[in-house]
């Protein structure tokens, strides 16, 4: 499939990256509906590792068996799909090839207790997502905890040997830890701070959280009131971010939480897409809901980036 | 011995696996009395590390001898034996080949104090499990320590060198630690979430407890509540554990904990059988009786897996 | 090119330096401007990750593109531009070989809590800086920090590895920790140290800050006041500070810190050359002003440098 | 030399092992007076490294010298001579091939303050004992220590080296830290356990601590009460403690601690022998005394061992 | 040139070492105007790091650069020079092949918290040694520190990795941490202590300070009374340690401290010469005085050394 001059121009800015992730890349931007368009939607199922499967799957029991996301993701003409190493495998052979896949190497519980750490285990190896046909390898590091220096770490050595062996490297950047109140976890300075590490450590693609007009950091809400930085709406915030990852020269697409009202969920969408970003992540928004119904959500979301919505 | 119809629509659940892997996993779902129907009673012998000699082979004082596990094992006609390096090792000999055997690679014990964290110590190695012709490495983590993140690491890095070398990986998943109160180590939510963490860190065998219809996280006993769950008998809670990994694309067994009853090992065989669990994982109710009895009482569980009992 | 006496005479000094090592040394010292002058102006754009993306760039929003910044270095005819994986590899291709670069390898943020350690995370490697053809490494060290002996062992395990591929080190030693005070940080004796250190583990080029008369350390300061030692000065602390670091043998260069005055970074300037000082290191003084701006202070910087100033 | 047929049985339950550890506990078992017996006396000089030097041969200054205790070990006919790195070093050529050597890889100290952990450093490897011609390393483990699990550990990667390259192992497991009070490091049920935790982790030669009839962990004593085992003797503690380790499977030794009256140590030796362990490792009451008392008293707990004493 | 009676005799003890090790503890015996005579002295330049430049080079400026600490040994006839690897680098080329060099590998600094730990960092390697033309490592350890098992397994790897590639080890063993009181540090029984723990470990010289006639270990003071240890000058307490160390078996020199009058160091000199020690390691009373002085200084040593003085 000959690439696109959108395509084309997103990868010209990944300088001097070896062809196997720039191939990569593009196998994920040329996949599905928006293929081609620059803009991504992903579907993520890591929640049963993170929330536990009941909180997960009970709303739509069909969610319990990995099957059911590949397929939701191929019908519904999505970019990707990622997941930890037991969910990929659980379909890596029935689904070879139909879709893009990012095996997520690290992963949170909520059996943690308040002394454990903020932090995650690393559950996946870049040899695991080249033996299973992964596109790309997603990490989440959490800037604000007492452990996001060692996440730093791991997730640097492991971008290396995946770029090395042409795997790309996809950054869940979420802000949390000791350094961080609630209000600042999705403080619009925390989240542009946060894709700014992010692409400093090297992610090709970008994943944060939508933010809110807040100011967390004090020497940074001086600095937000001096320059007059527009953070009045949430497209504000999201040209805000993308700005902060290189001006624009790294992908970044936006996650969009609990589940929640498909309005909201278009709202969503539309931010991002006037605010320059390059798409959606959205996990249980899609799969929490019934099968035609996440398929019309979805359809509804790709209309939406294709500037039909 | 060519494998059955069931234990091949079992294996073929193993996406991409190894052949290794899946001719060792063939392997135990083919040994013994319940050779090939998908059902397994495995012996594990690992107490005398967790709880100490004494209260583990006292009652039945020919249990200090590693060649009495092995052979009661053979002569039940059970699926596997596991147990820690030198039990293995102390028999590798004379009975190779005899049966199915799963190298337990770490253990904790009961001289730990409150300040040495909920973990366990990693006392074999795949190439152990390698050298001694075992089928399958075990090991056990706990979901709920503050070391559970640690350990989530072990096993990914052995199952994975495991994995290509053709062994398979059995994940004892115990729920744990710093996180969970004693009520919450058996509730029916942790247990599901217990299961849910093996298959996605990448176990091909999955033991778990037997669980109670005690809900402990908060956030998931509102689901719970909400989707109505049925978590009221011990079945219908086998069912749920099996369904929360990957909807039972996984083998799960499940443990009896400390001696008892016959009724109530049998009654808890008959809830893994109608809850669709693969089968048992039996030690102390076994090796602390008297051969003839402990026979006598694997015989029947045999026939009540094989739906005569 | 050919090199010129001067920096012979500086090369000569790294005695049994690989010819690699010294060829880098050689280039950054023979590139822009004061090429050959043995006098060195460095851009460092490690902000974003310190201090994050608004406070760094808000203020000349043309630098949240990392192409800025390379050619701001290299239209001001500068030595050498330094700044972390991201950053480099944004432009590693567009200005292949048109400045030489350094690849700061660790990086603190100030998304860091109290209990976190002073500390950085190590984000680049000695592969990742020859493959992006940079001529050398950067590191910082924090002596003073309960996490000073782990940064040393850090960098001079890198140290070791980049020399034997031929590329050199630049450490920045910064002073900051559980054993200095504020007034401590930037103590002349504790400058002195600071400088010692890098020079004793290693490190060809020597970044510290200018500092204070003030004296920290109760032992030290005896010492300079039995022995007369002159701080009076910022040159004379400079000459203070080259002389600590094995006499004027090794490269050292000097940080601004945060955007201030015109006149007050020419007059360090002139307190560094005229101390002996190799150079400047200038980050936020430089790119936070318009761009024409900073040209102009960067070559009255210059002039400064080759005495016309 | 040809093996007796005591020694090839006891061979025999070493299942699997590599030729060459078996070749190595045949040279021990084979050698000096008690040579193919299957009872064992082995000389261990580390308390140089345990308690200092002063405190362990100023009461016989001829032990300052590492040759001394080699001549002992030879003169005396014992089966092995066990030290830390430094002393068999000493006497390797002068010696070489004399008498079977244990080479102490790991050590404490009595400089070790309360928050040390109670722990040793690993302070020779197996190349080491290969370089130096040694039958086995000797390694101690402390049961009921909070960095029990990392010398748990620390020994199984190295037994498993040392035994893919023909060394054997000797485990000195001694109970010993947080989980235990004073009582506890020497009561049988815990002596019986370390019995048990020495075996599972693989080693070859078991060396523990003769124990006193006090029951320390309550759920232990429970057991121990209601089964009626015999601990009431030290013959009958040795007889349960050779029972914990695989029922005989195991060689297993016994230490004597500090420095007593003759008849005391050839009590024990009868106990040793009654209750069917293998021999004793003996240090400061051998080489404290004078060399021809030394002598005099090792000859006699031979004939104890060989049944005529 | 050919090595004396008595170098080959102290050589002899080193049974089972590499050539390498003993060809190049033969190079630094028969270095200097003590080659041959079994004496040494040292000149040690680390107090840069140790304590500061100015602490350390203030009194006597020339010694800011390195190039004057090598003139100094080799113009006094030392017989080795040991410096950190900056340090050593700095004029390795320049006085390649004048005089043996000691590469120390591990440093300390005054700028540690409380809270620091009492531990090095490793500042160097054994292929830093090889590289740098180096006759020895040199490495610290702290007994009584919290680190020191740590440290002792740091110098076992390194001394292992040297000896294999003909590099001799020299170990400064400086008892030091949570164990011990100020008047413990220098404790005769410590000192003696700490010697034993150093030979026990694989040094191949020994450096330790002078000690005091105080007793810490109240065990040990139990020993030194009942067995009228002679520690009552200090050439009693240096025959003491030398004792402690195999009875003679390895080379031991001894360390001064902070510079003071010229008759004292004197004075320590001629006790160890004559308790037996094999020199001196002589380091701020030497760099610290005028070159002409310290000239002077060093050849009454070596007078002393040659008993003629």
């Amino acid at each position: 499939m000959q690439t696109t001059d959108t395509v084309r121009d997103i990868l010209r800015n990944y300088e001097g990256e070896t062809p196997g992730v720039k191939a990569n890349l593009a196998r994920m931007l040329m996949a599905g509906k928006l293929g081609g368009t620059g803009k991504m939607i992903i579907l993520p199922v890591d929640q049963g590792f993170e929330h536990g499967p009941a909180r997960s799957f009970a709303p739509n029991p069909e969610g319990y068996d990995p099957h059911y996301h590949y397929q939701l993701a191929i019908d519904a003409g999505l970019n990707a799909f990622a997941a930890p190493l037991g969910m990929i495998e659980a379909g890596a052979d029935s689904f070879a090839g139909q879709i893009p896949t990012i095996l997520k190497c690290n992963s949170a519980n909520s059996l943690m207790s308040g002394t454990a750490g903020k932090n995650q285990a690393v559950t996946a190896s870049v040899d695991d997502a080249l033996r299973l046909g992964c596109s790309a390898i997603g990490f989440t590091i959490y800037p604000g905890s007492d452990c996001a220096l060692d996440m730093f770490e791991e997730i640097v050595e492991m971008r290396k040997e995946a770029a090395a062996k042409g795997v790309a490297t996809v950054i869940w950047s979420y802000p949390r830890g000791e350094a961080l109140d609630k209000d600042g976890e999705t403080a619009i300075d925390i989240a542009a701070y946060a894709a700014q590490i992010a692409a400093l450590i090297g992610a090709h693609v970008i994943k944060i959280k939508l933010s809110t007009d807040h100011l967390s950091l004090p020497e940074a809400k001086k600095v937000y009131e001096a320059e007059n930085i527009d953070i009045s709406t949430q497209a504000a915030r999201v040209k805000h971010c993308v700005q902060s990852a290189f001006g624009g020269r790294r992908i970044m697409v936006f996650s969009g939480g609990a589940k929640k009202g498909a309005d909201s969920v278009y709202d969503d969408a539309r931010a991002i897409r006037d605010g320059g970003g390059n798409g959606s992540i959205i996990g249980r928004n899609s799969f929490q809901r019934p099968r035609e119904e996440a398929l019309e959500m979805l359809g509804k979301l790709q209309d939406i980036y294709l500037g039909r919505g």
